[in-house]
């Protein structure tokens, strides 16, 4: 399979996601049917199987890693890391930048990401090699080159973050803007030129293999806070930012 | 004038104001000509004008008080509290949940509310006695009566917040869920029943009191950091919840 053939099954993963997420979203709830779980729980797995419908029919052979239904595969060439629901939190709480994740990895490196957003009807992806885009029209960084002048977004620690949450507090004021954000949204906006840094801990390979491809095609770069490589082994701890001159500035500060 | 021709005169303010934002949102910028004013400012102030010139045709007699062009006659029984953008650090870094906020004030009193989300074409309203709804199905707050059962959401503090930022922070890691948001929009979130609890410092009427209705209509409870209702005169800091009991009880941990 050529590189076009698996974005078009990229593609058709994320049309075949998109409308579940909306059934649950922000509606009353009538699942005491299936015993206590959540509505976004539910919302969860039930987009992942959708999605999980399509690679089953276009390309059985690739391995998949889930959230919801697990991982199958990961020995072969090709394998594609989903999350259905990547900011569960905003799903909950009726904020609509939850998305839709999808990586596809060949040999263990990203070579294509797509970032949907249903509530928002937005599509952000990236094929190695091709740029990135939104609904089609390119996108790229601001490039911006200094912390002083960065759009910062952080993601809010949670209480006992501890040594992590202290060494990203280091770049606290010292941007020209900083605001809390969370999840792929940020990235995709990161991707867009709109915000210069976006940082964050404890993210598991769902959450971040499908960024990689598009910040990277909109000229941004991406790592973990050691400026590694992301990876399935990777510790979470991950990094975006505008220019490799911000990201250089932004890892001095992270170091120990 | 009744409370029909006014909410008439509301929504008409919302419509002006809702196509302008977006000529400037995420929008590459050719805006030498107009100086240095950033795209938001210039959105801002262009919004404001859109709505002024409804309030000036259809009620010349009323007072206005605005973010960008200045008080005019709040002295008068009625006056108009608007803010054209709510949520410009939302708007310059690309994120859709920057808001069009609008109340109009009785001898003081909030007697309705507009929470506009151009990005998003949603829109909630709410008139003092008749419900809150969005996009005119009628909505409700949660209900949620403790704190250790609510979605609390809080206003990031910036670095230098000082006092405020900690008589805050006594709220964290009680919540069953806890997120950092900002602006008008969580409240429409909070009136419709996905979140329970926000609270932020420093805001100005025109951030606040817009919302008043929109809460108080969907049957929630929203104050100062002291209880008080919110006027023109407030110090700013406001706190909204989804009832009565868990109101008293964040007013107690917030209370010196």
């Amino acid at each position: 399979m050529n590189i076009d053939e698996l974005g078009g099954i990229a593609i058709a993963v994320a049309d075949a996601a998109r409308p579940v997420p909306l059934r649950y979203f922000r509606k009353p709830l009538a699942v005491e049917a299936k015993g206590d779980l959540s509505p976004v729980t539910i919302a969860d797995r039930e987009t992942e199987l959708a999605m999980r419908a399509v690679l089953d029919a276009r390309c059985p052979d690739h391995g998949v890693y889930g959230e919801e239904h697990g991982q199958q595969g990961l020995d072969r060439r090709f394998v594609w890391v989903i999350d259905p629901i990547d900011g569960t939190k905003s799903f909950i709480s009726g904020m609509p930048l939850f998305t839709t994740l999808i990586a596809l990895l060949d040999e263990g490196r990203p070579v294509l990401g797509v970032i949907d957003v249903p509530a928002m009807g937005e599509r952000y992806h990236a094929v190695r090699g091709k740029g990135a885009f939104r609904d089609g029209t390119p996108i790229s960084v601001s490039g911006c080159r200094r912390l002083a002048e960065a759009v910062v977004y952080l993601a809010g620690h949670e209480p006992g973050d501890g040594g992590l949450a202290g060494r990203m507090a280091r770049l606290r004021g010292r941007g020209r803007l900083e605001r809390y954000a969370y999840d792929g949204f940020a990235y995709a906006q990161l991707a867009s030129g709109h915000v210069d840094i976006m940082i964050e801990t404890d993210l598991e390979p769902y959450d971040y293999m499908a960024l990689v491809n598009v910040v990277e095609e909109a000229g941004g770069t991406i790592t973990d806070w050691s400026g590694e490589p992301l990876s399935l082994n990777s510790k979470g701890d991950v990094l975006a930012t505008a220019s490799r001159e911000l990201h250089d500035e932004v890892l001095g500060l992270l170091g120990d």
